[in-house]
């Protein structure tokens, strides 16, 4: 190895050191911090920003990444240093455009915010959010100035999350399914044969939820030596290394689905790290790509495989030894009916596969409109509830069931939203491709053996790490590039069945 | 402000703010760090630490720093900012003073002998362990030449934990208890009316545990709104800033005293940690003092509180509603002489008032002798076992329950035992002086009013931070220097009358 190569790879691992630890803060953050400690954690997280900040884009981190650039010159295009060498590239030339000052003064913002918007929302008073919110959506033009773009500002922020992605594209990802999505929404509706959800309403005690919910976390093939499952108001997931990955989730004692179907989430958002190579730990290369193809993996745990028929028929047993007396008489097609039950609802993270789309794709358009100022932020609330009423036909009574319901922005995660719909479209493009090569994956599934699912994604996903683009990684695991039509047909093809349309 | 007092602040509050996240790593790995997290951990640990100490010692803080004493020349001694400069002085002149060879060797040999250390005591080998513990003190005594010291070579070493602190006084606090404190346990061996601890040993079930310990720190003062509870092996206390100052305790299911005083101890460290000035946040002046100090606070809140007839009076009630089965027939007194049971034993932790002391002066005296080279390593244990013999009465039968018992020398922790003996004498002080001060503070306490002992500590005590000297500090409080005569004092009143001596 060049002797550049090999001090930048140690300058790499104390850089990714320092941003694990900057994680477990806001770990620590969301599970079991104490109320008073908000302010001086913001202190922490702006403190460890600006000094991870000040290593990486450090003129001798700069130095060592060119010379390594030209020792490497000629090398196999595809060696995991030259692409690892070519990520970093990505993210110095982001990170470097970007001044101390304004990154300091988003991390300190952002803590600070998180705290303001937990309490507005708890109060329902968007008014009390909206100067955190406007001060946000400045921060993100001036990052966005700084890290420049050639059509859509939001291409700068949205580059952050889903590298290469475009404004552009997202708008026709969202112009070919708006009309379906809209339309099968209302056929569902209409349909003479409804769902009754009955079966996973009922007395389900928290204790027993956080037993089972670990328990299929970890028969799906979560590894709990390397993790732990908490409690979140915001459930999510997050890893200070690829040996120590963890998950939270949220109980609703009076609905089996909430907890059941957020831990299988996470876990699928846990395992692709988990599935990292221990070879790319601390490198640049370790973790998931984009959060789209992590939300892909997150979202085939949860629906394609947690909400299915033959998952139905394995769970059930677990369920019903968990809870017998509210789910006695519960069989396994009444609870594969029950957890997909769709209805146009308020919240998204509640919102079922079909009408989730149409939730990102409000927040798509009104993030459009905040950054090129179309939309004011004291007008925002009115214009989510127009875009609720004509996407949705329901209109929430309260901004805490609407405008305030997402963390995202209060976070600083703006032009984040649409990652989740591009992982909704891969999850059941990767299920599609997964299906063809697994023999029998449903009557696997029915008995509990998920490995050779798990195995295929590890093979074909997560062995990358961010070796990849995601464009180049989807297009290898599935033959194409990511396309809408497997996730149009999944649904037209579950929900006709279920609703006899 | 000065330009340079100005950056010197802002710097020392960056490195503040790193230092305060190295130790929720710690918080994290001894509470909720999943087994297999631990190789990234002491990953995290190191880059942290790495990062920390190069800030620290950058010729810039010795620029910034030498520039502000210039500037606060002639300024009157006691304000904030010139006691700032003392403090910071002293830090940095320990920290670089040190070569960086010296440095990173100890903290080789460290993590190296506490591996060794953990082996030899599960497998009872001291010859095992040897080695390592020669190096520890060859390198210590290393690390005191570099330091320097006037009188002992001790005194080098123990500055780092009790700044100030000379080997000859902490010799004569033991000189002048050492007669007493073996006289005083024989007697109690001999006495004629013996105590039983019955009355605490039974089934305490940990949940009831859990919300008994929290309630009963909440009484005392300890602020869960700027801090939480949980579960360690070893109990500790840790904060993350003013704001977020954490507790452990552990439970054991038969036998209440080992949670409600370990939960008491730790309550008190952080009550002085939440008592420091917000002024004096993330500056070198915030927290306590020295460990001496620190520890008076924690053996005051669990002993002259906490082992009072008074308290016991006012707990039992709770103690009763929480285990209505075990402590149905146990009155105030019975509670009381059960939790006050002096019994010599081998492992220091779990010792009593009067005995603690013992075992605190032998580990001096052996490591004065180690320091001196009058005694070598290879001769320890047997070293070890007379003086137990000579001073509690007691040989161990194994090295593992002896010589091998703490975990302190293996961590490079040389000198640092002495500070739990000066906590122990201060804390009969401060309560000598307080009880002065406060009307009735028995039947204060026996009615749970604990706010006017804790303003009389965060007046005298915690508001100083570490503007004073630990010296300097006792004057203020006491009105004279550190005296083993209270807590002699203390002791005989107490357990004359317990025991009828």
């Amino acid at each position: 190895m060049s002797d550049n190569l090999s001090q930048l790879k140690t300058r790499m691992a104390l850089i990714s050191r320092l941003g694990q630890t900057s994680a477990l803060l806001d770990w620590d953050q969301q599970t079991y911090m104490p109320k008073g400690a908000a302010e001086s954690r913001s202190e922490h997280s702006a403190a460890m920003r600006q000094v991870t900040h000040e290593m990486f884009t450090a003129q001798e981190t700069g130095n060592l990444l060119a010379n390594s650039e030209n020792d490497l010159k000629g090398q196999d295009p595809d060696a995991d240093d030259v692409r690892m060498l070519a990520v970093l590239r990505h993210d110095f030339d982001r990170e470097t455009k970007l001044p101390a000052e304004l990154v300091s003064e988003i991390a300190r913002h952002t803590s600070l915010s998180q705290e303001i918007w937990i309490k507005a929302r708890k109060t329902n008073d968007f008014a009390y959010f909206a100067p955190a919110l406007d001060k946000m959506i400045d921060l993100s033009l001036r990052q966005a100035e700084y890290l420049g773009y050639e059509d859509h500002v939001y291409d700068a922020l949205l580059d952050a999350y889903e590298i290469g992605a475009k404004q552009r594209d997202v708008a026709v990802m969202f112009a070919d399914m708006k009309p379906y999505l809209v339309e099968l929404t209302r056929a569902i509706a209409d349909s003479s044969n409804p769902v009754d959800d009955s079966p996973i309403r009922g007395n389900f005690p928290v204790d027993q939820q956080k037993q089972l919910t670990l328990q299929i976390v970890s028969a799906i093939g979560y590894d709990t030596d390397r993790g732990r499952q908490d409690e979140a108001a915001h459930p999510f997931c997050t890893n200070f290394s690829r040996d120590d990955v963890r998950i939270t989730t949220r109980y609703n004692p009076e609905f089996l689905n909430q907890a059941v179907y957020a831990s299988m989430h996470e876990a699928g958002h846990a395992m692709y790290e988990q599935g990292s190579p221990p070879e790319y730990e601390a490198t640049f290369l370790s973790g998931g790509v984009s959060l789209g193809v992590h939300e892909s993996q997150s979202r085939l745990w949860e629906n394609q495989v947690g909400r299915s028929r033959s998952f139905s028929k394995f769970v059930l047993p677990k369920l019903k030894s968990a809870f017998p007396a509210s789910l006695a008489e519960v069989d396994p097609e009444a609870y594969y009916r029950a957890v997909n039950k769709v209805t146009p609802s308020l919240i998204r993270v509640e919102a079922d596969e079909v009408t989730y789309n149409l939730h990102i794709l409000m927040r798509f358009e009104l993030e459009c409109d905040l950054l090129t100022k179309t939309l004011a932020v004291k007008d925002l609330p009115e214009a989510w509830n127009a875009k609720m009423t004509e996407y949705l036909g329901i209109r929430p009574e309260t901004d805490a069931d609407g405008v305030l319901q997402d963390i995202h922005w209060s976070c600083g995660l703006v032009a984040y939203f649409p990652t989740y719909s591009i992982g909704n479209l891969l999850s059941a493009q990767l299920w599609n491709a997964a299906s063809k090569s697994i023999l029998d994956i449903d009557e696997k599934i029915e008995r509990g053996e998920f490995a050779p699912l798990l195995n295929w994604l590890r093979e074909n996903v997560h062995k990358y790490g961010r070796k990849y683009l995601p464009g180049e990684l989807i297009k290898k695991a599935t033959g194409e590039p990511l396309s809408s039509k497997y996730y149009m047909e999944y649904l037209n093809k579950k929900y006709s069945d279920i609703y006899s349309l």
